[in-house]
């Protein structure tokens, strides 16, 4: 899946704009944001020319222990990670996000009400977005809605759903 | 990277041991277990046929907060997905793992030396293993072993190793 580079020197033939991109050398740059592909010029996406990251929010309300919380959170990374497998632009989100290190960053949230309006903004912003339901096998009821997954996406965008909230 | 099945349908007009098993309906229950890549007949790995899970191994002498945790462990759970991008066996058992509900039990171990132990163990059983070192931006120092990820595998053989950790 990560190896995308054969495919994507097929592309760059066929296409004088990446052809051009990848003389001036900016072709990683220019692939980093989706903002581009509307654009078709990373000159125009200057704002959204950021580090990237993904910010993974927990219900505070539901008192989950530590594992608990981790194994949750290891889920969301994990089904935010397999919605890039089959789309070259989140995939190369995906890949520049590696590259960066995959910054995540663990956040809280009072209620599973403003959980879900978050992740609707987030999908509505293009952003990858995942939703954990538990098991209910421990502790929880089944279907309960325990954590959201959020990126990897640019800085900018992510932090402009989720600034306010607070480290967990 | 997860569709596969065409792949798999290429192989089975090859091996007439998958074009058998197919017929048989039990075609998935062969690929659960690498065990029968070596012996070629599902019958003989009755032990190894079992459910699959992912165990993330949390070190607790480092004290580190709920949140910390969480983002450590979601990191180990995307490394052991990576190993299973380029690798047959390991994307199988993968996707045995996402079709029971991908379990994953996060559990405590006393210190960096008997995580570094249990995860050479781990590797010599031939299971998916994924040593996390931490940045060290925040609260740790950089390059600190944090949490090791074994897994996706199946529980026989996890347990093995594991089975006398307690939960975090």
């Amino acid at each position: 899946m990560i190896a995308s580079s054969n495919a994507g020197a097929e592309k760059e033939i066929e296409d004088p704009v990446e052809q051009m991109l990848k003389k001036t050398g900016c072709i990683e740059l220019h692939y980093q944001v989706e903002c581009i592909a509307e654009h078709q010029d990373w000159r125009k996406c200057q704002n959204e020319v950021k580090n990237c990251k993904m910010v993974i929010v927990v219900r505070s309300d539901l008192f989950m222990g530590k594992g608990k919380t981790a194994a949750q959170c290891a889920h969301a990374a994990l089904e935010c990670c397999r919605q890039t497998f089959n789309n070259k632009k989140k995939r190369l989100m995906f890949e520049s996000w590696l590259r960066c290190g995959q910054p995540k960053i663990v956040v809280k949230i009072p209620n599973e009400e403003e959980l879900l309006i978050l992740a609707d903004k987030a999908e509505r912003a293009g952003l990858i977005t995942a939703i954990i339901k538990d098991a209910g096998i421990t502790q929880l009821k089944p279907g309960t809605v325990t954590v959201v997954g959020i990126g990897p996406g640019s800085n900018e965008t992510i932090d402009s759903l989720t600034s306010k909230l607070r480290l967990l």
